[in-house]
């Protein structure tokens, strides 16, 4: 490997070096001793593995500077090495190479198939994977065991170029190196039978040794020929060139009328096509629904930095989370419901301290007639329980705007929900709209009750308004845009100020916009009524009306909610001084 | 498909029938056509079709008795088939078919190709999937557009047998089935060539009508020869033979000493075996990581029940549901971390109206050393969020036993964590645990404040309480082992009779525990103050100890926390009758 390896060890952020990529996370401690055999690590921090504090947890994490992604998830490593290498050849435009190393249980992961199938279409050349066939899962045989003629079949047939080694023998490894790196318009697959703990005959090959320690370490180093000091040099990087940068030109979000309508959807597309013209560094990735997404709009004007990805919801996640490895900013979209395919690779894009922004649309059944399978009701609970993560959903185009020009620069996950129907325009173009504020619509010194919306149900509350003050019942409106970081501050005015307050969001009332709200007040002193209007039962295809009004989160259930809290709020006051003094609080 | 197609209509619950499924569930109208052909649906009923109340949905449902499984998420209706396929050999025994008709699109779903390995390895030749291969995406052309050699050579490389065919050819099709109908030990792939909009030249091959209506629906009518008024018989399944019954005891579920330690995962393969000896009906799946989840008690029991999936846990979600759909009562286990990489087959087994467990060990960040990639810290927020869910989190072997009893017998999506290490016992194996109810642990007339808990933090809580006595503070503390459906009325006497809760959970704060525990008192009078204790910071590696402590959620953090709130409910106590009368709850 040291032969073929372009590392500089001192220098984790040239955009020359290789990358290699343990998808097979759990071989931790070769890739660290790999680390001390080339002077990374001192003998002291490798003994330090998994034990608090250390660099060297038990799957490897980019707490090391020469670790670009966590991995220990397995099927992972090879779809965020397909983002590297996509990066390489159709960003950066660099030659550096990406290795990624598999084991032989992670191929029945769907996910290597969606990366294995990327690379041979994108033809990245620049792609070696390395596969570890030691027959040996976790709990026993693999499917195939040392089958690697059946690897070999279907990776041929996918469009890669594969090599059946022994992975003992050094000199076959270097041959087939030799070809990876020289191979020319497809992706090379090193596929290496191996021998689980070769060279231990208490623990070689045989079942009931996954993740353990040796018993008699000793022994066994003994057995091994004694304690190596291992030292190589990899070599560093030849070029000197820099990553290709991409024209820009100034900043012009789109600008919608008040008083007109348009999708956020819609905006999204198009204030990601300007922030494209804007800035050179954004990319965007589609799950082949651009033109419901409207990604389109980006595709058509920057089709350099646009990656289709076809309906492979997972490799879209990693690929992302491959291209901001090398520093790009990528946005990747699909619809909402569709990203719960890929929570397993948003979660670990987490670990990997990962910046990506990804956009869901057609959320809610506010969709309508497509019926449920294609309507997210848990997204927003998925996106808020992911560590880093920023989750937004704008209820006006010229709002979607605003945020998608700060979510280039925003860290970790960052998620914008977008719906599929036209909405009023209610804000101005102008308007600023920062990460973690709100937008107070209606306000009064007599409200009586707040309502707490966001996206869809923002506009069914600007009519449960209007149908309150017919009653004489005066209703503050909080457009609560940014789920997560939330204004806790606003919130806590309106508990302060009115009598309670309705949640209402197109999604299931498990951790979304209502359970957001309640935790703000958790321990306050001040914990108003909350009622929480959300999406209970399984819808079936109807109008989007239709729909808000069957699951209770249109303009008539928002004011009856309001209504309600409004009258108990009243007699309330009138009990106060009872037999129910200070019970809220005490 | 008529001549093929074995099926009685009228008794959709006849366990001979073949299985239908449209994997490519958009094509949804050409579903309804048919069931309109046979007869199963009136006229008037198709043109209900994407109407409210209509049992003719956007994608198919259950809610027609034809259909076994929701499809409209790419990617499922095959993996889904798989699990009906194998209850068809393995479980049922019975000679019916299952036929999976597939987009093209969807090929790029890394599920597919899961499912492909899966049937080829069971060898599976009571499956046939025909692939439809239009070539046109929803936004333009696939990877590999009428490439069917692609296909047939990956499919070929996977052990399926395959036949290329066009798709209007009567007499190809014809054959194709014939060859499907009769091969032995292998799944058939029919891949047919078919062109998007035949025979309607406005639209026929054509990209950009995707999902739409077409423009003069009378001229296409006449185009393709006019109002059809198609009838086929459809012949009833022959055999009269019924499903295989497994041979079934007396439940004996595990017991414990109390005092012993044990882990809950421990608990679960030990009563899942015990269920299995017990109940015929139980089957039981694992994602090659049985050693670990326990699974492996029941497979060395119950081998004929078991099935091994490998790493592929859409795969193993699917075969759930497939398999339930036939009745039988699927639990399947993996790491709670590695179900995010299924929810969306969990979100749409929901819209399935199927009813599968799922088990989840080594949650959280108590599991130590491995690191965050194998802490699930999401996984009660992605559960609660799932329509017509049970989260359970029992914290003790006994407590697990008797819930994993319960399980065999609850509708929906049932989801249990459990955790790695051992845990005291603190229940007695004759105790009882109904879903939906918690145990007040500690509890006299004086307690100042109450700690929630489930799973690992119950024993932390335990240690807190001792604490907290020593400084004179009284403790509740309540066992909240079904965090869905929760205990309500015990929550809301542990409000009303001490000064606050203290929620703690091993999990982000987003969506678990707490804000479960927040729901209950949104809109109740008695809002109580509640502080939340969950895992804040990224961990890395440590002993569970250190985990927890660092983490904020083990005993001296608790203890802090409820010092925290009895001194401040003592204070305010105080006031109540100063300015802020009735302020909580006015």
């Amino acid at each position: 490997m040291a032969k073929y390896l372009r590392y500089d060890f001192g220098a984790p952020g040239n955009p020359q070096n290789d990358h290699l990529i343990f998808s097979k996370g759990h071989a931790s401690p070769l890739l660290y001793a790999m680390y001390r055999a080339t002077g990374a690590i001192t003998d002291e921090e490798l003994l330090s593995y998994r034990k608090r504090g250390s660099r060297l947890e038990g799957h490897p994490t980019p707490a090391l500077p020469w670790v670009d992604v966590a991995t220990g998830s397995l099927g992972q490593g090879l779809p965020i090495g397909v983002g590297v290498a996509l990066a390489g050849k159709r960003l950066d435009r660099l030659p550096y190479r990406v290795w990624v190393l598999t084991g032989d249980s992670e191929l029945a992961e769907g996910s290597m198939w969606e990366a294995f199938e990327h690379a041979a279409h994108e033809r990245l050349d620049n792609l070696t994977a390395v596969l570890d066939i030691n027959r040996l899962g976790q709990r026993g045989e693999t499917m195939h065991g040392w089958d690697l003629d059946y690897f070999s079949r279907r990776l041929s047939a996918t469009g890669w170029q594969t090599i059946e080694i022994d992975g003992h023998d050094v000199a076959q490894i270097d041959a087939a190196f030799a070809v990876a790196t020289s191979t020319a318009g497809q992706p090379v697959a090193v596929i290496a039978r191996t021998i689980k703990g070769k060279g231990v005959a208490s623990v070689e090959d045989k079942n009931g040794f996954h993740g353990k320690p040796i018993e008699d370490a000793n022994a066994a180093i003994r057995e091994l020929g004694g304690r190596p000091d291992v030292s190589v040099i990899v070599a560093k990087p030849g070029g000197d060139g820099e990553p290709q940068r991409f024209q820009t030109g100034p900043l012009e979000l789109p600008r919608y009328d008040r008083g007109g309508k348009e999708a956020t959807r819609k905006a999204y597309g198009d204030a990601l096509a300007a922030l494209g013209v804007a800035r050179g560094d954004v990319v965007a990735l589609d799950g082949e629904v651009s033109n419901s997404t409207y990604a389109e709009v980006f595709a058509r004007q920057t089709p350099d930095r646009y990656f289709e990805m076809f309906i492979a919801e997972q490799q879209m996640a990693a690929a992302a989370v491959g291209m901001q490895v090398r520093g790009w900013k990528p946005f990747a979209s699909t619809f909402a419901a569709f990203w719960s395919r890929a929570y397993d690779f948003i979660r670990m894009a987490a670990i990997s301290r990962a910046d990506i922004r990804l956009c869901g649309s057609h959320a809610g059944v506010s969709i309508g007639e497509d019926g449920p399978s294609q309507m997210a009701l848990e997204d927003l609970a998925e996106f808020r329980a992911v560590w880093s993560s920023t989750v937004l959903y704008p209820c006006d185009p010229n709002q979607t705007a605003k945020l998608v020009a700060q979510m280039a620069d925003l860290e970790g996950i960052v998620y914008l929900r977008t719906t599929r129907e036209k909405t009023p325009v209610i804000y101005d173009p102008d308007d600023d709209f920062p990460i973690g504020g709100s937008r107070v619509l209606l306000q009064t010194p007599v409200d009586t009750v707040t309502i707490v919306a966001a996206g869809i149900t923002v506009h069914e509350a600007m009519k449960a308004a209007d149908r309150l003050a017919e009653d004489g019942i005066r209703a503050r409106i909080i457009d609560l845009y940014s789920v997560k970081p939330i204004d806790e501050a606003t919130l806590r005015v309106a508990a302060r100020e009115t009598n309670g307050l309705v949640t209402v969001e197109d999604h299931w009332p498990e951790g979304g916009l209502g359970e957001a709200v309640l935790s703000v007040f958790a321990n306050d002193e001040i914990r108003p009524r909350v009622t929480k209007l959300a999406v209970r039962g399984m819808p079936g295809s109807a109008t989007p009306a239709e729909q808000l009004a069957a699951a209770g989160i249109d303009a008539a259930a928002i004011a009856e909610a309001a209504r309600a809290l409004a009258a108990h709020a009243s007699e309330e006051v009138g009990s106060v001084a009872g037999n129910r003094v200070g019970q809220g609080s005490a």
